[in-house]
């Protein structure tokens, strides 16, 4: 049989991931992903066989799993956080329409906004969405209108890839959007290295937030008109009705 | 030291907890929950003492969990899915302002959507948002307008507690608001019984969707325009450029 299991390994630490995720590098012969990731497991996994490709290099690295697995080997192909949510789940399937004989497993995973919400803790818990700022794949319009549109309803907002070496001021550019409709006093929150060494947060206004320097390891998240700070920490109630 | 874990133990089965989440169950003399998720667990943890508490009675559940604490126990209050996704972790915060001698430390886990996501294929990938169609604690205006905002904004949406008994037409009413933004061939999935016995999902178009019954144990999956099926599997691209 030939199999590649596309692993989502969670924020970072081993401890983050699933059991089932530990299980299916465990089964597999051979471990690929991005330079980064393989880093953050191997020392678990000393008897496997470990390739690695650059970040840009995505459709290469989906033809070299499956290339491996039609040879006969058990492949898991690993991303950070979710194999589904910003990661490589849906290439997978696209480049997978060549290798009909190959059969994919998606593995879940612990993903940013969720691992970063332990962390804060508990600025999601209702309705929310995730926001990618990269428009490397996406153009700016389609964000613009997505942060707008989200602000408007009121949504809990997470935003991936707040910033880059190129976008330094997108995050900035984010806020002023979402100011439109959300008040400057909105609790807001930033978690930098989820799960990594150097893990840290901290909790501000929407104010503040437009003028925090953050990089590409940081996830930021926008809380709703009900969300508020207890004890330090980012709070957002269940719903809008007394319990 | 007192001690409270808010645990997310994921879809249901023991092998989708993480790691952390199995050593915090493992660390606690008490584990704490809704009665459905406690027999899900037990099995497992059979030196642990459990306490379950129906449904409804979800601060009395905390208070209780807080009280066991301030005793010297270890607690771990369990919750399907993701603490922080619709989950108790903002609640023991607000009823925590009560107990500032304990300390609370929240375990991501993987939630619905992503659970759901691997078993559909790949349908999050990018931008997404999470709505509950449950107007229990949320006025139905506000769902509408989230709905609306969602399906203009193009986001993939996914709908948690689309049904009940007493809110079997919800779906409906959600698909016919999405109707007004989305194209009616636009490519959607169901999941029951996420990792439980049980198990399955159906790609379908949003015409179809509207017109299927799910009960709420149902996550629903809504594309976006350029999500797709690819060898029956419901695929979202990750961006809106080729690669």
């Amino acid at each position: 049989m030939n199999k590649i299991y596309v692993v989502g390994i969670g924020p970072g630490a081993y401890e983050k991931m699933t059991v089932e995720a530990a299980e299916a590098l465990k089964k597999s012969d051979m471990i690929i992903g991005y330079t980064v990731y393989v880093d953050l497991v191997k020392d678990h996994f000393p008897d496997k066989s470990f390739l690695t490709t650059p970040m840009t290099k995505e459709v290469d690295r989906c033809v070299l799993a499956f290339e491996e697995a039609k040879k006969g080997h058990v492949v898991s192909m690993i991303c950070s956080g979710d194999a589904g949510v910003y990661g490589m789940a849906g290439l997978m399937y696209e480049v997978g329409e060549q290798y009909p004989e190959v059969e994919l497993t998606i593995i879940p995973g612990v993903t940013a906004a969720t691992g970063g919400a332990a962390v804060l803790g508990a600025p999601l818990i209702h309705d929310f969405c995730l926001i990618s700022l990269s428009d490397l794949l996406t153009p700016w319009e389609k964000i613009e209108k997505r942060l707008l549109n989200a602000a408007e309803a009121d949504f809990v907002i997470c935003l991936y890839n707040p910033s880059s070496r190129k976008r330094h001021d997108y995050l900035a550019k984010a806020c002023d959007l979402v100011l439109r409709y959300k008040s400057e006093d909105t609790v807001c929150g930033i978690v930098e290295n989820i799960g990594r060494d150097g893990e840290g947060y901290r909790v501000m206004s929407l104010r503040k937030l437009r003028d925090t320097e953050v990089d590409m390891f940081t996830t930021v998240f926008i809380g709703n008109a009900q969300t508020k700070e207890i004890a330090g920490k980012m709070v957002t109630p269940r719903g809008y009705r007394d319990v």
